[in-house]
């Protein structure tokens, strides 16, 4: 069984036909599917070592940062949470067939509108093997098909992935087509992946603004973006001074790498000075680089503070640096937020309810936390089994995509003859 | 007070400023708003039907089919008509605040899943004055602002309409520029308008393939289509003939000139000649052009039906002509229905509640007729109070556009301290 084509029309037709398939596949063959991932998961657990082995060997890795080899490298233990993360999914409720509405309308009509699969989802991420097989078993589990496009230095281990996912969807008698590794033709591979409209029903690409703007030029099927996240946690006046460090201090350096990580932190003038100077020192000391903005660096209480540039503002840093900067008041922290935010996850720390309601109705983001740190934006936490990316726009999903996010409706209506007059 | 600016990018920055208002704006105030629509409409309606007079005395309306002069056309019943629409969008629930989740997390965070008004919602409309007034009061009554760009045929009738509006606006006290008339700049404004992003929240072209195809190739903002309607109706080997015969005269011939009608028919094998003789003659009396595919043509009982071509079955003829082809089952039925169709409307006429099934689940679109005319697809028939257009596509909302489905979400998260581990 070859995991792998080349040709992104031929993979895209191939999937297609098998959504037809998956789309009125019963609840129970799709877990048969999921549980038969998860055991060939462990089964083949060296022969996926191995294919790892073989993608961190080459050349190619060598030029990659620490935490992207982290990103890349599997274990015993990863792959085994990987088959936890599988059966959790099939534990999960099945969204189509769920009825949304049934009324009947004044004509007597008898409508309901009733969940259903979007069809074939293409998914573009980065070099993170457990997206593999995360987002082929959401895309099995809501009964649509998926065309997978990795990054080239997770091929190997992607194709063995792959391998243990097809073979599972035959053990269950489901059509192994319904998930494709597409890959080979780079950058023009993936614009034609994104034209092929009447085939690709959702293309979701992850990873940073270079792919999102790329795709935006060029894409005519419907695509959600699950882009990057420039979080912000704003410490109000009347904030628990210790609370706000500590979760400023998590929201940064718990896992700086991932998108619901804090990139700047705002503080109310009010309260600056008593802030800073404790936050600052226990940021500084776990590596963080500093930069801010003039009343920021005043406040900094010696710790070292680099002039903040524009850019700052506006940047993902995906790594141990934050932006620090002091606002006037509530306003101008909303003002910030909704200018340089990516709309993915912010935060207010304030015992002020008033304040609390001022900010979660005046942000424009999908998930906004009072008195939390913004990396709890995250579909295991929020209770979906899993994700297959955040979104950060406005329709059809926003934040986590899990499994309703994967699925539409259709009105089924029923008459006896009706005729509009 | 000037209704009409020129400039899209002032437009567009105006409409922004205003929705930040309009989206905090409590639904009393709203409803006042929209009160005063309805009663503007009355109080001037002598000097809309002299914009109206003017529009249609143009010289460029002496181009237009008596259809689409219909459709340009008002009189004071259909600006009575037109009020009553308003009050009743006014009577409907708003959707802004409501709750959509509300569970605790493992973690024990509070999150709240809140719907909330999307923005800025830009649409491109065809010569209906109506739809200026549907539109406005819908995006009002959602929270959201509005750029409107309606067709250069209807500009004094649009103009008059659009004064009404803001002057209920600044009755109510809410900003005039929550509604906006843009015009001026053809082809190219459309195109700045379909990329102004972070200020255009949802853009949605109404009409045909064109403006849609169009749109695809330059739209960086995100984009709904109410695009055409290829609909179909499929007359099943177990149907009433009766009723099939009474469905598809209605859903061809009550209002062809709107996208909800049927475009093809389809005829069983089994029942083809039995049930096309009368269904074709009752047709051809009513002006219906008829083309078909062979075993139409032999079946048809003498009434004549001239040669389908092969893009017959793939335009939506808005006009009294009728598509009828033959299938041999209910499998090339679907078959055919998802080639061609449009994903707009579909139906079936059978008493086999299994064929009713199998069509129902088959066939893909946003609504699918069990014994009954697809006429009913409509925001005021599926107790929506209006609608904005119909939307073909499957992400975030399909069928008929309204109050909800102008709204986005967003997750209010509260805790106390939480920090992830």
């Amino acid at each position: 069984m070859d995991a792998t084509l080349t040709d992104v029309a031929s993979d895209c037709a191939a999937a297609k036909s098998a959504a037809r398939t998956l789309a009125a596949a019963p609840t129970a063959v799709k877990n048969r599917a999921l549980e038969a991932v998860a055991t060939g998961l462990l089964a083949d657990a060296d022969g996926i070592l191995e294919a790892n082995a073989a993608d961190l060997a080459d050349e190619r890795a060598s030029g990659l940062s620490d935490a992207l080899v982290d990103r890349l490298t599997l274990n015993r233990g990863r792959i085994e949470a990987m088959a936890v993360g599988v059966r959790e999914v099939a534990a999960l409720n099945d969204p189509v067939g769920e009825e949304l509405e049934a009324r009947t309308l004044e004509s007597g009509l008898r409508l309901r509108k009733v969940r259903v699969p979007l069809g074939v989802v293409a998914v573009v991420y980065e070099a993170r093997p457990n997206v593999t097989v995360d987002c082929a078993v959401l895309t099995i589990k809501s009964g649509n098909a998926i065309v997978l496009r990795g990054s080239s230095y997770a091929e190997r281990t992607n194709g063995a992935l792959a391998e243990v996912v097809r073979g599972a969807l035959e053990e269950a008698g489901l059509p192994v087509d319904s998930v494709i590794l597409s890959s080979g033709g780079g950058h023009d591979a993936i614009a034609e992946l994104a034209t092929r409209e009447g085939q690709i029903d959702l293309l979701i690409p992850r990873g940073g603004e270079g792919l999102k703007n790329a795709l935006k030029k060029v894409a005519t099927v419907p695509v959600m973006y699950a882009a990057s996240g420039n979080c912000h946690i704003y410490v109000h006046s009347e904030a628990d001074l210790e609370m706000a460090r500590e979760i400023a201090f998590n929201a940064k350096v718990s896992r700086p790498g991932v998108c619901n990580s804090a990139e700047t932190l705002l503080v109310d003038a009010r309260v600056a000075a008593a802030f800073l100077p404790p936050t600052l020192a226990q940021l500084s000391d776990a590596g963080v680089e500093l930069v801010g903005d003039r009343r920021a660096q005043a406040d900094a209480g010696g710790t070292a503070v680099k002039d903040a540039t524009e850019a700052d503002w506006d940047t993902e840093f995906l790594d141990l640096k934050l932006a620090v900067g002091v606002v006037d008041d509530l306003d101008a922290a909303i003002e910030h937020v909704n200018r340089h935010g990516s709309g993915h996850s912010e935060a207010i720390v304030t015992e002020s309810q008033q304040a609390a309601d001022l900010f979660t109705a005046g942000v424009d983001a999908a998930a906004v936390y009072v008195n939390a740190s913004t990396r709890f934006t995250d579909g295991f936490e929020y209770g979906m089994g899993a994700e297959i990316g955040n979104s950060t726009q406005k329709l059809h999903a926003r934040g986590p995509i899990g499994l309703r996010e994967l699925t539409t409706f259709k009105y089924v209506v029923q008459g006896d003859g009706h005729i509009r007059v």
